[in-house]
């Protein structure tokens, strides 16, 4: 078997984002046992920092040993048991995915379906609650990573509230990268990536869960279906350091390094940066004539989702960036699929630089399928974009 | 929040344990995405090293995106259905924890209980067995981590094929420090993890299905319970490329360079290493007057629990071994918590100049407890052993 050197791309797509170096360099640190004190004070740290980004006090604050789909389903099997009715604002893949990891928890899932694209309705979601006899919990995607639509969180945790039910929210786009205050907006259940704008390699899921998400974990009938996603026993291993499995030590190096940086730049600093990159993408390919997905005010500033133009075939433009200019960007899923790309600006890559980039690649890229732009038009509205922003 | 720059420790306790330096530059390698050409090159590398280390042909071998307790968990969970009888031959706390979480798949477990200590005894568990309607699987942990003890798997197999059963091994202490081999023992389900003998941080679960496994899988009634670790949809991912989660890809970069390591030094050899180092080991605790809990026959190389003289405290040898050694072990589990102390040596740490290093800093803790041994006696008898082997 060879070495192995693989090439330096510029990761724009639906994440893994390009790290910071000394995020890199963090997980090259000398290992230490998981129950050694030096790595509690790591523990210590990496919660006291999550605890900062969430915007919450919540006690029960931990990274997850698995990527942002093991947080979905640590945040649903250990809320939801079997007859439990859980409701799911889907707009999109992974509110889909919210569905399917909800059913094989036992629970009856109702879905308010919106059209991929279209944020979630509170009075849909609303009205479907009212309609229901006893919810146990209400979900929603904060920012849909396949669509790259933001849903307001107030309304939504008022409406769960009010039914008694929990509000469960995926955050994995938008933690780090866009307004997210846990404790404020009344969030009781919320988990993450590290792969996405809180900059480090993928392979955890931070979550945090509020007092009122852990008296109804208290009030279970049943044991949680998974004993890996435990919270109870996770949170009194990452708490009371009682054994439960074996921390991915070297991932929570590149977490705490990672959520140094994000501390050090400011959260609302990180915020506004990753929304003035967005806004030079935005102004970039509207004088190209694309469309964005999200309406205006419903987008994500670290994913957006752009249609390929009609009689352009998504797949090899995707392809010529990724040959000619070492870009990656994404493709569509579900119904998406074939008919946009998924550009992220995400965490250490949410920078004007890479919106330049991609959008002088991307307009090669057009020019080659027949799709003539005015040279430079792109990336001249960007850049006036990026002055406007900054006068 | 500081910079962290954590003291350099001699981990051998129960793991993690040190890695080489080529296996920690490793993840600094750039990221790629989850889906680059050379992402999945990545992949299919270390699919085709799993197979050569678990000495297996199975098609369906991958890391699982979760330590090793995850690991354990889609093993069971992929396999069981509510109802299903599962028969568990358990002698230590691993073997519990299987019993744990098979009972949270709504199977009928059923344990054939051992003494700490003691190895798993095919006639008991054939016996059980037989006395059993319809047996689904049989389980067994190959080298019990809390007890340093070794299972040969042949005879286990034989039963549980015999009655239709699969056969179901925690390899997580053994695999690539200990001879293993999948298809030529009959192991249906094996998961082990990155930490131990294969040499690279924890995070990652490499675990291997046989075709009678697969079958199993197959003829389900029901959905696998966890979306997270469905091994059908892992493996549609590895092999087919079907999105289901993004990778951790650091992690698997470290487990690509640890594999390389493992095979370059040659399976065969690096059993041999464990074991010349193990019996070092051996040597000096013997000559120090120290009881090692295994049978001699049924000792796992990479991992021996000692016992703790009457009248010294266990725990406070292993503090002094930390606090003026640097050297990590492990205290007991269970029932042998406060009395014994596990000691590992495995992957890169499984040396002679190990073995040396622990001896004398445990005769320094011993004399510090007033249990006194003859000076050197333990380092000398570790010295003959090697040179009697090198003989």
């Amino acid at each position: 078997m060879d070495d192995f050197n693989p090439p330096t791309r510029l990761l724009m797509g639906a994440g893994p984002s390009n790290i910071h170096p000394r995020v890199a360099n963090a997980m090259t640190a000398p290992l230490l046992g998981h129950l050694d004190p030096d790595f509690l004070g790591v523990m210590d740290d990496v919660r006291e920092m999550l605890r900062e980004v969430f915007q919450t006090k919540n006690a029960a604050t931990l990274p997850v040993s698995g990527t942002g789909t093991a947080g979905m389903e640590a945040a649903l099997v250990n809320v939801l048991e079997p007859g439990d009715t859980f409701v799911i604002g889907t707009n999109g893949y992974f509110g889909e995915r919210l569905a399917e990891i909800g059913r094989r928890c036992g629970a009856e899932v109702v879905t308010v379906e919106h059209p991929m694209g279209s944020p979630v309705d509170p009075d849909a979601v609303k009205a479907r609650v009212a309609s229901l006899k006893r919810v146990k919990a209400v979900a929603v995607v904060h920012a849909e990573t396949s669509t790259g639509v933001l849903t307001p969180l107030e309304p939504l945790a008022a409406i769960a509230h009010e039914a008694g039910a929990l509000l469960v929210v995926d955050a994995v786009t938008s933690l780090a990268g866009v307004e997210f205050r846990a404790d404020a907006w009344g969030v009781d259940v919320c988990y993450s990536g590290t792969q996405k704008c809180i900059g480090a390699p993928p392979g955890l899921s931070p979550i945090t869960l509020s007092e009122r998400a852990i008296e109804v974990m208290r009030a279970r009938k049943t044991k949680v279906q998974s004993f890996y996603l435990d919270l109870t026993m996770l949170q009194d291993y990452w708490a009371q350091r009682v054994y439960h499995h074996t921390a991915p030590v070297s991932m929570i190096y590149a977490l705490r390094e990672a959520l140094r940086l994000v501390l050090e730049e400011g959260l609302e600093a990180r915020w506004a940066r990753h929304a003035h990159s967005a806004a030079a993408l935005y102004a970039g390919l509207g004088a190209m004539g694309l469309a964005i997905v999200a309406p205006e005010g419903h987008r994500v500033p670290s994913l957006t989702a752009v249609r390929s133009p009609d009689g352009v075939p998504e797949a090899d433009v995707r392809k010529y960036l990724f040959a000619h200019h070492g870009i990656e960007i994404s493709g569509g899923l579900s119904e998406l699929a074939g008919k946009v790309w998924r550009v992220g600006l995400m965490g250490h890559n949410s920078t004007v630089s890479n919106v330049l980039t991609f959008l002088s690649g991307l307009e090669n890229a057009l020019a080659g399928q027949g799709f003539e732009v005015a040279a430079g038009a792109g990336v001249a509205a960007a850049q006036r974009s990026v002055r406007a922003d900054l006068a």
